[in-house]
């Protein structure tokens, strides 16, 4: 295995009472998933924690000795319900300092009206770098293999951009779909088959119904471009052979 | 405390890699968490992770010793990576057996056409009872503590819905919003003091901006209903006072 096929992991840890009680619908998994990807990085665990000091400290701990990278979203702002800064310097073990540059960004975006509640989003875990963003004055942090993002979406995706190219990782995962009006458990066996033939590949199989009628997608995921597009291709024939006229692509 | 106060908590399991690869985003937990709060129970924790074994039974069995009861989504269907009842079968440390009744109910839905991928849909962990429901042939399955569903959310809900009223459960936790057009770090104080004002009350602070200008939903949650909303009057009137013409609800 040279160094370029080693997998990269990461893991997402999402810190908020408001997706645990289901008043707001998480948008950063899905997003970050994507943007991982692309980075070579593979999301392969997330968990979503209330704003419970324990629970965020026992995530952040499991995750980050099993993952190359976690991260976490939420809980870094000004109220007293942001409490993600002193669960992380707990799981590490350090103290809580102010970090000079967070509180210097501050003063200049807040000026004179940075208040006792404002110049906590300057606190750190004692040894964490920021991460600048164009979007807010308060920075993501960085503390070990650990990434401490805003919540808020578009705070998120600045403080991805920052990081973009920085984070090292492996080939991105390649997809392709092939969608057919079929029934999965009818062409269970074929799926099962064409993953068996192509190691390395692996099929997934995600039905609906549209206006009545069973309908599947059939994801097919690699490194390898090769191996891929030959499971695709055994796929899509053997669809076409049953007469079932499938699309390159979702349907 | 007595019965009624007692916290009922549940754990959710989303399991499939296409919701970590953000080909998917999840539906199933904002809705099983409000479900869940209307039988008096509290969605405390949710993870997500892969199609292999391995990661589906730490999950598992992470959950079901630490909350009340444990809700798997996704992995259940016909096809080769629908893993969910054999790795939690190993986590309950028993066989997979084909349940009768639920192959009775394959049996009248595909008739002559029950293949062997189809029959994979009676499979369960033995001792495990169904959870049939009106709008798949092929039914939820409890073990113990933890409750398999589907993962296409209208096959899920129709699960939940048979499981209405037989959960047992607490108090719900009702919640009161109130928004205004004001950033929050202005009146953390406000927030920090009410929520000590009032022990049992949570208040949440979910900032947002809009044209351009900082605005702040506050959400009050207690299972005492006067507490909640004491809590809500005293953060009313303190914006009211300072001029910022407060929302009862969201802004």
């Amino acid at each position: 295995m040279t160094s370029s096929d080693r997998i990269y992991t990461a893991a997402l840890v999402i810190i908020g009472d408001e997706i645990l009680s289901g008043r707001t619908q998480d948008a950063n998994l899905a997003y970050l998933a994507k943007w991982l990807n692309v980075q070579g990085i593979r999301l392969s665990h997330a968990r979503v924690v209330p704003d419970v000091e324990e629970d965020i400290i026992d995530a952040v701990n499991a995750c980050r000795q099993r993952y190359d990278y976690v991260f976490t979203t939420g809980g870094i702002g000004p109220t007293h319900d942001d409490i993600t800064i002193d669960a992380i310097a707990r799981a590490f073990g350090v103290p809580v300092v102010i970090h000079p540059e967070a509180e210097e960004m501050l003063r200049a975006y807040y000026g004179g009206g940075l208040t006792d509640a404002r110049l906590r989003m300057a606190r750190v875990p004692e040894g964490a770098e920021l991460i600048p963003n164009e979007l807010s004055a308060a920075p993501g942090i960085r503390i070990g293999n650990v990434y401490i993002l805003a919540g808020v979406p578009g705070v998120t995706h600045a403080m991805l951009r920052a990081l973009e190219g920085k984070l090292k990782g492996g080939l991105p995962v390649l997809s392709r779909t092939v969608g057919a009006k079929v029934g999965e458990s009818t062409v269970a066996d074929l799926l099962r088959n064409t993953e068996a033939a192509y190691p390395g590949v692996q099929v997934g199989s995600y039905p609906f119904w549209r206006e009545g009628e069973p309908n599947a997608n059939f994801v097919i995921r690699s490194t390898d471009a090769k191996a891929m597009n030959a499971a695709a291709e055994m796929i899509f024939s053997a669809l076409a052979r049953m007469g079932l006229d499938p699309v390159d692509g979702e349907i």
